[in-house]
C-alpha cells in the first residue's frame, strides 16, 4: 500500500488528471438521467484469475469524488484471486459510481495485470536467490503505480528514475574515456548515498568495473558461458544484474551462474491487463 | 499527427510530467562524465516488424529538452516497418538524448503496439463494412496518445470521455425507470450535438431504442440469432454496434450480420509494445 | 446543479484561481481589524427582479474558504425572484465571509443575469417546437458556469468545444473541396458519436448537405423565403437550426418555419448581471 | 499594452487555460478537413462602432498556438472605430487560425465592449477634475484584462485585489469599534505603502475618518447636500470617492461637489460587447 | 498567524511544493521499516533562546498529510523562548511525523530565526517613533513566510511586491525625465490607493519630491547632516525612509532624525536559523 | 552548472513561481515612466569579497522575462571575486531589467552565500581525505538550488530527498525491533541501487550495523574517543559520517579519526548572502 503521505503527495494528483481527461465538463450519460444523488452498492468481480494489485487506488478514485464512498474488501493487494470472485463491495453516490468506474478499473486492472505476470516470473526464481527486478520502460505518467505493482508481485526495484541512481552504459564510458575514469566521476559527482552501477559487455570491462569500486555489474548480451567467467572473476566484489527473458526452459542455466538480478522490461511494458469489473450496481 | 495547436495545448504539458516523472533532479549518469553539451547522432531502429506510431511524439520530447534536436524520419506513422530497419535519425545533444530517450521510447513503443496490434485486427474486417471503434479502457493519462494510435492502426475511436458523448447503459436505464424515458431524459439534458446510444440486451429492449429514436444501438452479450434478428428490425434506423473479440474465425459470422461497429478494449489494454530502441549514439 | 464529481473535478479549481486572483497574499482590511475568527451572519438578497443562478457556486466559494460555511437556502436555481427577497442566510467566519463576497457574487450576478436574460428569451418560444441554443462566445474561463446559467433560464446547450461537436463552416467546405466532401472526411475522422453540422448559405449547399447526410443544417444569413424553402426540402432529414435575434416582433414569423433551433450569442456574451448584495452581516 | 513581462508571467497562463476550456482534445472540424497546415490570411472586422480594446491579446493567442502567425495592425488598442472598418490582418497556419478565433474574439469583443462604455461615461466627466474608477465587480478570472481595458477607455483603476489596499466598510469599523480604531488598525497591520480608504455614511463618520487620518473618504448613499457638506469639510484633507450612476442629466450635480473620483460596477459587470468578426480567410 | 483563506489558497499550495520536494516518491526508511499506520508522540524543543514563529506552518505541514495530526502548544508565535524548552506536543501518524519532520522545522527554524534577528533590532528602536521595515530581499518562493515573521518579530512590512506598490529610483526617474515628472506618470498610471514612493539622493530631488507630492521620500546614501536638513525641509508633508544598518551605536544618532521608517534587507536575507528539534518520537 | 534538460524541467517552474511572487500583476513603477520597451545595460557588481554562485539562474531569471537578454559574464560559478569587481554585463530591455532585478539577485546572493560558505569550510578540510556533505536542512522550495551551491563551494551533496536515500535512525532502528532488522526490511524493500545508512550511538549499534551490512554508518554524538573506537572497528566495512561543527580548533582532532565524511546543515541554513547589485543601468 501507499501511506497516506505518498498517496497524498504523489498519487492523488495523477488520480485527478486521469479523472480530468475522462471528464471534462461532467458525465452527460448520469447527469440526463439522475439529477440528484443516490446511494447504491456495486460488486468488484475478477472475470480472470490472477494476483489482484491497485485496491488502494481504486478507492481512492472514488474517494477523491464522494465523501461517503466506502471500498468494503474481501481480499488484498498481492492475492490470488479467481475468476467469478466477489473481491469487494462499493458504496456510495451512484453518479460518481458510475464517474469512477471506468478511471478506478483501467488503474486496477493494468496493476493487476503487472502483478500477475510478475508474480508467474518470479515463482521461476523462487528456488534461487536471484531478484527479478523491473526497469524504466514503464507507461508514461504511470511509473509509481507500475513500479508498485511489480513490488507486489514479488519482483523487486531497480531504480525510479534518472535522478536517483547511477547506470554507466557504453555512451558514458565513451564519453568519460573509460570503465575506470567514469566510475571516478561518478563518485565525485553523484550524491555519495547512489550505488554505481556500469554496464559491460566482456571480461576486460569487467575487471575495469570491478577495480574501478563499481557497486553493481550489469552483464550485458553475454553468452552463458562468459556470464560464468564474469561472475566467477566478480566473486562478490559487486552485485551483478542480467537482463533478460526468464523462462522455464532457460531458468536453470541462469540459477546456477551466481547473478543477483535478473531485470525484465516486459513487466511493465506488455503485461496485458487482468480483466475485472464492476457489477450489479443497484440503489440502496 | 496531432495539429500544433493539440500539441502545444494538450499533448507538451503531459510529456512534460512525464519527463518530470523520470527526472526528478537531474541525470546524474550523464552528468558526471559529461560536464558540457556535445552534439551528437543516433540511429531509432526498429527491433520487430509492426506498425510505427508516434514519431510526433518521440519528436517532441527532444524539442522539448534541447532547441538544437532534430529528427530526419524514414518512416512515418503508421508505416509497416520491418525489423532491423533504420527509422530516423536522431541529432541533438547527447545529454538531452540520454535524457529523453527512455521516456520518448516508452511513448513510440507503446503507441507503435497498440497501432500493429489495431491493424491486424482492422484487417480482419478489411472486406466488410464494418468499422473497428476503440473503448474508453484506456491506460490513464494516455488517452490522447492511445486513440491515435487506434486511428493509425486503422482503427476509428468510440466517444474520447464521458463528457462529450450519451451512452445509456442497464444503470441508467433502471434510473430513468425505461429505455424510452432514458432517451429522452438525455435528448433533454444533453448537449443537442450529442448521439444517444443504448445498451440493449434483448429484442424487447431493441424494439424501445428503436421507438425512442437512440442513434445508435450496442448490443449487449447478444447470441448470433439475437444479434441477426436485432439487426434486421433495426433495419437502418439506428447504427449498430457490438462489442467482443474479433478473431479470424468468428469474423466471417460477424460480418453477414449488418452491423455497423465493432468495438474492443483490447486494442488500447493489452497491446504488448513494439520493441523499438535508439542505438549507435555518437559525438558529431 | 453541478453534480459533486463535476464540482471537484471542474469547477473548484476556476473558482480557487479566482480567488486567488482576489487574494494575492491576504484580506488585509478585514486582518487589519479582525485578527480571530468570529462567527457570523449575512443575508444574500436580491435587489432586481430576475431568475437567480449560481446559488451552489456561491456556496462553494465559501466552502473552499472555511469548513464551518453553512448557506440556508429560501430559493434554488431558475426561481423567480424579486427586489428586496431574502434568497438566502450564509453563516461562518466573518473573515471569510468577507474574503469570498466579492468572488461568489461576482459568479451569482453573472450567472443569474444569463438566466434572466435566457428565461426572458426562452419565453418568447414557449409556444413553439423550437429551442433555444447557447453558442461557444462565453468569456474566457468561465464557459461551464454560463453553460449552465442558460440551461437554468430554460435553453439548451450547443456543443461545449472545439473537441466534442464538429460544425462545418464555409473554411471547411472550402478546404474539403465540397459539402459532399468535408460531411464525408468528417464522417471517417471525427469520433462517431459525432454528430455533423453544416452551415449552409443557400439552396444549392442544403440540397447537398442533405445529400450528403449532415445531422444538424444551420441557415446562415437567409432571407425568410429561403428559410422556408429549405426547411421545406429537408423536411426532417436533418434537424434545422438558425441564427439570430429572437425578438418579440420575429418570433411569430420565425415560428412558423418549422426550424428545431434557434441560437443566440448574445445570451452569453451580453447580458447584463442581476444585482444581488450580501448584506447585514452581523456576529452570532 | 500589457509588457512582456507581465504577458508572459500572468496573462499567458490564463488564456492557455481559456483556450484548453476550448479544445479539451483538439478541433475535430478543422481536423477532418485540413490534415497538413495551411497558410491563410483573414480580416479582423469591426462590426460596430466603438473603441477596440485588447488586440495584444488577440495577437497572443494566436502566437501561443502558432509560431509563424502575424498580425498586422491598423488601428491600436484605445482607437475608435467603426462598422465595417478593417483593423487588422491576421496570417498563419488555417487551422490555428480557426483554433483560436473564438478565443481570441472573446477577449477582443469583451475587452472592446468595456473600454466603449468606460469612453462613453469618461467623457461626460472630461470637462470635471473627477477620475472615474473601475472597481472589483470583475469577471472571475479576467481581471487583468477587464482593468486593463477600463485604463484604455479612459478610466483609473481602483485597487486590484484584497491584498493591495484597504477599504475599510462598516463591518471593518463595527469589529474595531469605531472609525478612529479601525484606521489605527490598518496602519498598524497593514503594508506601510497602503493608503486607507474609509467608506462613511454621515457627517459623524467623516469627521471621525478625517481625524483618523484616512487617506480616502468614500460617501456612501449619502444625499446631495450630505456629500456638499462632507466635501466642504474634509477640503483637502483626504480624497473623496463616490460611488454611483453617472448619466448625462446628473453629471452637472455631481461635478461641483468637489470629489476625486466616481466609481461604477457596471463598467466592467454589466457592458455588452463590441460586435467583431473574423472573415475572408483564404489561403495564401 | 495566517488565517484560514490565506493560508488555503496562498499558503498550502507552497508548503505541498515543499513536501513534493523532499518526497518524490515515497519516504524509503519509513516505509522500509513500518508498513502500516502506528500513532506516535513527539515534542518540539528549542535548543536555543529566541523568538518562536512558524507554528501554525510547522502544524500545517502534517495537517496536509495526515488527518490524525495534533499540535499541542505551550507557546505561540512572538513568545520569546528558552534553551530546553518543550514548545509543542506533535501527535500522528509517526510515518506523516517522519515524513514532514524536516520540511516542518526547516519553516519552522528560518520564520523564528527571521522573528528572532527582528525583535532584536526592533527593540533598539524601541524608545522612539521609528517603525523597522523588511524589504524584497526576501528567498523565492518564501516571501510570504518570511514577511509574516518579521511582523512577528516586531518589524513592519515595507511593500509586498512591485505590483502592489510604487517606488520610483534613479532609473525611473531618469525614464520620465525628472522626479516631477516620475510623480505625475505614477499617479496617473497606477491605481489610485498605491501611495507614491521615492528615492532620492541630494537635496534637489528631496525638494522637487516634496512638490511633486511624493507620499514616501526614501534617502538613499546621505550624510547624517544631509538627513537632518531633508528632514527638516520635509517637516511632515511626506513619510521619511532610511536604508542601513541599525546597531547599538548609530542607533542614537538615527533616532533624532525624526525619520519616520529604517528598512533592512538583512532581516530576510541573512538572519540564521533558530535552532529547534523534534524530539521523543514514540509510538502511543 | 545545470544542463538544459533539468533547467527546463526543474528550474524553470521554480523561478516562474518566484517571479510571479514578486509580479502579481505588472510593474506599476516602470510601466508608469516607460510605457514602451527600451533597451538597456547594466552592470553586476559584487560588493564584498566571496564565491559566486547561480550565474546561470540569474541568466535564465531574465532569459524567461525577455528573449532579447544577453548575460555577458567575466567570471563563472565557483570564482573569488573581491569587492568592487564588475562580474557580468546584462543587456535587455529596461522594464525586464528592473522586474527581474530582485528575484534574480535574490538567487544569486543567497547561491553564492552558500557556496561561500561552503569554500571556507571545504578548506578547513583540504588536507584530509574528508568530504564535506551537505544535508536536507535546506530552504522550502530552494533545494536545487542550494545544493548545487554546494557543490559550487567544495562540497558534496548528501542524499536529496526522504525518497532517494535510505536513513535509518533510532525511530526506524525501534519500529523494526533492532539495527539489524531494519538493515535487512531495508534492503528487502528499497530499491536495490539505494545504499543503506545506519545512524548509531554506541559501539553496540556500530557493531550490530556493520554486521547487517550497512553501506555508510552515522556516528552520532559520540565523543572523540568512541568515534576513533567506531572507526578502527568498521576498518573500510563501511563508510563513515559524522555530523557536527567543524572549526579551524577541532579540525586537526576530526582528520585523524578516518572518517570519510562530515556534514554540516549550517551550510544551506545559516549561511549569510553575498552582498551583490546591479549598478549602473542606462539605456543603449
Amino acid at each position: 500500500m501507499f501511506d497516506q503521505v505518498a498517496l497524498k503527495l504523489n498519487v492523488d494528483p495523477l488520480i485527478m488528471s486521469a479523472l480530468r481527461e475522462d471528464i471534462t465538463s461532467e458525465d452527460v450519460s448520469a447527469n440526463s438521467v439522475m439529477r440528484m444523488p443516490q446511494r447504491g452498492e456495486a460488486d468488484l468481480i475478477c472475470k480472470e484469475a490472477g494476483i489482484v494489485c491497485g485496491l488502494q487506488v481504486f478507492e481512492r478514485v472514488f474517494a477523491l469524488l464522494d465523501d461517503g464512498s466506502e471500498l468494503e474488501l474481501h481480499v488484498k493487494d498481492g492475492d490470488a484471486v479467481k475468476a467469478g470472485q466477489v473481491m469487494a463491495k462499493l458504496r456510495g453516490d451512484i453518479r460518481a459510481i458510475l464517474c469512477g468506474e471506468r478511471t478506478a478499473l483501467n488503474y486496477l486492472q493494468r496493476m493487476s495485470g503487472i502483478a500477475t505476470c510478475t508474480r508467474s516470473m518470479a515463482e521461476l526464481l523462487a528456488e534461487t536467490d536471484i531478484k527479478l527486478l523491473d526497469t524504466r520502460k514503464t507507461t508514461p505518467n504511470n511509473r509509481i503505480f507500475e513500479k508498485y505493482a511489480v513490488r507486489v508481485g514479488g519482483g523487486s526495484n531497480h531504480r525510479l528514475n534518472l535522478s536517483d541512481g547511477v547506470m554507466l552504459k557504453d555512451n558514458h564510458i565513451g564519453a568519460a574515456g573509460s570503465v575506470k575514469r567514469a566510475v571516478e566521476m561518478a563518485k565525485e559527482y553523484a550524491p555519495f548515498v547512489r550505488k554505481i552501477e556500469v554496464e559491460v559487455e566482456n571480461m576486460d570491462m569487467v575487471k575495469e568495473a570491478v577495480a574501478a569500486g563499481a557497486d553493481i555489474i550489469m552483464l550485458d548480451n553475454m553468452t552463458h558461458e562468459e556470464m560464468q567467467e564474469a561472475a566467477a572473476y566478480i566473486g562478490g566484489r559487486a552485485e551483478i544484474e542480467v537482463s533478460g527473458n526468464v523462462t522455464a526452459e532457460n531458468i536453470a542455466a541462469l540459477s546456477d551462474l551466481g547473478v543477483d538480478y535478473i531485470s525484465s522490461g516486459a513487466l511493465t511494458h506488455s503485461s496485458p491487463i487482468l480483466d475485472i469489473s464492476l457489477k450489479n450496481l443497484h440503489a440502496i
